[in-house]
């Protein structure tokens, strides 16, 4: 997926988001902006891709400030929040494992987006997160492919299911753990920290290393980069018959490569750029099998 | 007043929503924000000065895209909206003429500051202003030099009021007709258009021009810049025993300067850059004195 011309005000708050938890001083703080400023007007234009846009300032905000994990607090609040908002969603939980098996995919698919806003890449990082939990999981799938999802899973021998931020994984277990029911699950976090994506300390912290294999993508690329992926991940990329990708990072990059599985996206729509590529409004839950030709920027 | 490192968002954000409004191209969109963020990068310090960053900025927008008043468009609806609510504002009118003097004072600063809300600078421009004018009117000052300023009043000759947008124009005229019971009340506005701040087609429009002298600052630049002011201008500053100052770029701007006459700013304090130097927060309305020491960044 290209950027649209406003992903420019997004990168651009980020890079402050960042700064700012790389250093209290506001001298260094405007030093890292202005240089990622740089950076920015260089890629940014038409044919630029979101997440390797956002791969390349991250990256460079990272070497420039000699700080390999900038947002390695926001990630331990995020992984501890989503471990206490677990045990609040005991009861959800129960009546999830109730359902029909349809219905346990939906449900759990909705419990893996309410994770999925304990982002603080496209949000900024004071949202009310407890209260963007419950909108999403009271509320529906705009996109819901269940269907497709679950006649896929009778056939298919393994899935790759691919991560995208830290808290959010604590989620993730309880979909794996669903799809473990039909098939193998491999997860796949990433290599090295970027922005607030999950790594295996984040996996090992929800507990996703004892119930299913974890590998990592070999890189820090934002979403999925092929070209520098490890080749254990692009063993498990090939060999997979469902790849699921978590979030708008892996949405923006694998949209970009011709795959011939079928991929389910599961995402919170959280900018309009990208609300407005799948056809719905901003804050829409999506659980989305890649069509090609319809979704193709 | 200098930027913090956040206002490197807000610039964007701007540079993005004007783009939008100079054309619906995309490619040309992405080509004018572009360029912005170079020239951006350039500026971009601790040491840049907010309003006039804005400035160098949007002059810059304007010449390469050829587009003299990117705002238009937004600036008649924001004056639209302005003349339509001040007619439900009728029985508040009526409210505030009936108190006493400083509370007369109090009652159409804060209608001004309800106009200050209809502004598509510091906000982005879907907000729903109606909910924000409401606010305001049902809210307190959170800084309150009312006294400080009636008591001025009853000393002074002339008095200098520098406008900040267009829309917010109608509502100023109604505390510019409270002030001439005291003194005589000159009116700025800006030379040439420049983001949404009114020039002399608001003033018409608003009716400014009916009740009090009204004059421009001879130049484009947000806020105040002196050295680049037309003689008029300067002569009414100088001769002015209060200068009133509307709106944020009005403030970061004259706060630069070492003026000897009391300046009473008179604005909603949109972010947290500008809410942290005048010590409250974001959302609070302000009618403040000028006290360099204590507000000089």
């Amino acid at each position: 997926m290209k950027i649209k011309p406003e992903c420019a005000t997004c990168i651009v708050r980020q890079v402050v988001d960042a700064s700012k938890e790389i250093s209290n001083n506001e001298k260094e703080q405007f030093n890292l902006i202005k240089a990622c400023l740089g950076v920015i007007e260089k890629i940014y234009g038409e044919d630029a891709v979101a997440a390797w846009m956002g791969t390349t300032v991250h990256r460079y905000l990272k070497k420039i400030s000699g700080n390999p994990d900038p947002y390695k607090r926001l990630k331990d609040t995020a992984n501890e929040i989503a471990l206490n908002y677990l045990e609040k969603l005991k009861d959800e939980l129960k009546l999830c494992n109730d359902y029909n098996p349809l219905n346990r995919i939906i449900c759990k698919v909705k419990l893996t987006i309410a994770g999925n806003v304990i982002d603080f890449g496209p949000y900024s990082t004071d949202i009310d997160i407890n209260k963007k939990i419950e909108e999403t999981l009271s509320g529906k799938l705009k996109i819901d492919h269940s269907k497709e999802l679950l006649n896929d899973l009778k056939d298919a021998n393994k899935i790759l299911y691919i991560c995208d931020n830290a808290g959010e994984v604590v989620f993730d277990k309880i979909l794996i753990e669903e799809l473990k029911n039909y098939c193998d699950v491999v997860v796949s976090v990433k290599g090295a920290p970027i922005l607030n994506d999950a790594t295996l300390d984040d996996a090992r912290i929800a507990g996703i290393d004892k119930i299913a294999k974890v590998i990592t993508s070999g890189n820090d690329a934002i979403g999925v980069r092929l070209e520098e992926s490890s080749e254990e991940f692009l063993k498990e990329f090939r060999e997979a018959d469902i790849i699921i990708a978590k979030g708008m990072g892996n949405f923006e990059s694998l949209t970009e490569y011709d795959i011939e599985q079928p991929i389910y996206y599961i995402f919170k729509a959280k900018c309009l750029p990208i609300a407005e590529m799948v056809g719905v409004e901003v804050g829409d839950n999506i659980l989305l099998k890649n069509k090609k030709l319809k979704i193709k920027n």
